[in-house]
């Protein structure tokens, strides 16, 4: 018999039952939360055509998308591959089914997407995100800024996480800043500065800074800056307390105070802290307004836990009509593996089976088949060991699928006087059907 | 700016927002249905090794095969593709993963499949599959295949159709047939047009019998064979009386007799009626004993329904291990399309918010906020309207999401005091929280 190599291919999650079970909990409880705020649920095809997916992307992105190519064909000929995030199929849905569709469309996608690259501790080639957005029809209130920010954490309420801190932001902040300050020639750097700065030491963001030549004094400016942070009130004085007169940075602080006060009644009634931070930028200069990353302080190994914002134009590659949006994302595969290493999800804690019937014999299979009836229509999760074997091995399978059992012998198929046992302290009391 | 063509590339569903709430509602009732049965949900990579994929398959399903290639690689070295059903990634996964599962394992899987065929009407390129099958070790008593059927049909309740049938055979009740009456060597011709019987007019099938020659008795006697069904009782007397001393033959009625004694408390309870039907033999080679097929009575045209049966061997191809198996599945796409056309689901039925609150001005958006964060607590989906437009606007918004609404002035935020209107009745009543 030739040897087959039956590990998933490398990069791609594959739980076993009672994991699966809780990244399942975890996923509807996600989806649940994004309903509740009034989002509706789409999903596009897998496969896109490549010329879709390349119309913005380029660089890194390109080189890790999958090309999909029939047998038959050539791959030359490949003109269409998988998706590798849910924002260029949520601008193809938009655009073709524009007419049909209610402005501001509130949607949601909690599905895979696929990106070639390395595998390595933390990065997935197939991957889950469950993302919202909020499209509007050439204008969208602030108010859907608080709203993404607000649904999502509710979301990350059913994790099994303690806490949460959720860092906001603006772009037209730091934007304006450099305006004022006469560096715009500096942004992407700058803005690439601000948002590794985190990741390494002070001295190195300070050298990095140094590089650009902008003057000791905006670099300590910068450095400063960076450093604001705090509940809104404290941030706002802050910040006007730095005196800049530019209207794109007072806009971006008007706008974020505005989101933080719409927060406000929200914030600290679950998980999450909700606070302004000036090192919260986004890597993508897709973002054009609000900018937001949540962490888990108690795992700051997790690294961002959902984060999003707010962007100009949906669709600009595909559509003359202006879409702005405003979005954020739950990376629910690399979040789910991070809690199984942190020990928050055991493989020991996804029973699936409320209960599991044990019929001695065949002769009380039609009991245990009714008794499973009953007891499903109240949407318990009812198995029966049908395994002709002995007690013993029918026990030790209840056992291993559930921590309750039933066993049907003779006398109780026809009595109907069920025992319920309890399988981890041995407990027996009467069964309510 | 370049044209896109932004339509799903053609065989694959993309649904709009109203649609596909049904159909996650119908996939999350199947799915609740399989768990109720003591079924374990597992998902597997959509991508698979083409190694793994082609150990059996050949022809046709070779040449639908979507292959996986990165951007970076020559696509003659693609030793990747798309999974094109669940069994294959099934069976690898119960090799790879065998000491950490209990068997029997009771496996569910609801999730995508990929064929590159020519897309027509009722064919899709991405499709959706709901999956249960029962994997023994060594050997899997009979009441798995009762279990299976059982399982099926409480999830079909769940769909907008009234009534089904469920015709259940044993494959080797014909094949014990072919071997008494000595054509052993015409088993696969005749398996073939046995199957396709229905599909064509009965004089068709009586050519296809006689170009193999086998005789007018042998001939009449097949298509005697094929036209019984009925009750088991019925069935049963029907085949006995046949005389035809044959273990197989003999050993499959039995079978046959077992799994429908087994069904009998569970017949006609729901939707659904069981009968045996000779007709049933499933074109794949792979199922060796229990067959079946569901269909709705009122809507021939969907084809079968749902269907599947006993095989010997779930993973003969990649371990020495036996692993008997018995499953069936739901294509759910291809229903749901069918559904769809049938005016069984219509776009206008699905509206997925339960109350849309529509506060008149920027002042009470936190009144508004409060009022949804109260109702989201029971579980209802609530939306709000932030749009900067007159309330004539907000009201024609409020009535394409949902069916309810709430302003929310002045007044009503200071008293909470909230009045309920319904949309299509224009009724007013106080709300209750």
């Amino acid at each position: 018999m030739k040897k087959f190599n039956t590990s998933p291919i490398s990069g791609m999650q594959e739980l076993l039952p009672n994991l699966q079970y809780q990244f399942n909990h975890l996923k509807s409880g996600i989806m649940a939360a994004f309903a509740r705020h009034g989002f509706q649920s789409i999903e596009t095809p897998i496969i896109e055509r490549m010329d879709i997916l390349l119309a913005k992307a380029g660089g890194e992105t390109e080189k890790q998308i999958y090309k999909v190519v029939k047998t038959a064909e050539s791959a030359d000929s490949a003109d269409q591959a998988l998706r590798f995030d849910h924002t260029v199929p949520l601008a193809r849905y938009v655009v073709e089914h524009m007419s049909a569709l209610t402005f501001p469309f509130k949607v949601s996608q909690v599905n895979r997407n696929f990106r070639g690259e390395r595998p390595q501790k933390g990065r997935f080639r197939e991957f889950y995100q469950c993302d919202v957005d909020v499209i509007g029809w050439q204008k969208l209130p602030l108010a859907y800024d608080a709203e993404i920010i607000c649904t999502l954490t509710d979301a990350l309420e059913v994790l099994p996480i303690k806490k949460y801190l959720v860092r906001v932001s603006n772009r037209k902040i730091l934007s304006g800043l450099l305006e004022a300050l006469g560096i715009t020639h500096h942004s992407t750097e700058i803005f690439s500065i601000v948002d590794h700065a985190e990741k390494i030491p002070l001295t190195a963001t300070e050298e990095h800074l140094a590089d650009l030549q902008i003057g000791a004094e905006k670099t300590q400016l910068l450095l400063d800056f960076m450093q604001i942070h705090g509940s809104r009130t404290e941030v706002m004085a802050k910040l006007q307390n730095l005196s800049i007169k530019n209207e794109l940075f007072q806009q971006g602080c008007a706008e974020l105070d505005k989101v933080l006060e719409l927060l406000d009644s929200h914030n600290g009634q679950g998980k999450s802290q909700i606070i302004a931070d000036m090192m919260i930028v986004r890597g993508l200069d897709y973002y054009t307004g609000t900018v937001f990353e949540t962490i888990a302080p108690d795992y700051r190994e997790f690294g961002s836990v959902c984060s999003g914002g707010r962007y100009d134009n949906l669709a600009q590659n595909y559509t003359d009509q202006s879409l702005p949006g405003v979005g954020g994302s739950i990376g629910l595969t690399r979040l789910f593996a991070a809690m199984c290493d942190a020990g928050l999800i055991t493989v020991d804690s996804g029973k699936t089976i409320d209960i599991c019937l044990v019929p001695i014999s065949e002769s009380e299979f039609s009991a245990a088949e009714n008794l499973a009836q009953q007891l499903r229509k109240s949407g318990k999760n009812i198995d029966i060991n049908f395994i002709d074997k002995k007690l013993s091995d029918k026990i030790k399978y209840a056992s291993k699928v559930s921590d309750r059992m039933v066993v049907i012998g003779e006398d109780e198929a026809k009595t109907g006087n069920y025992q319920l046992k309890n399988l981890l302290t041995g407990e027996q009391s009467p069964l309510e059907v």
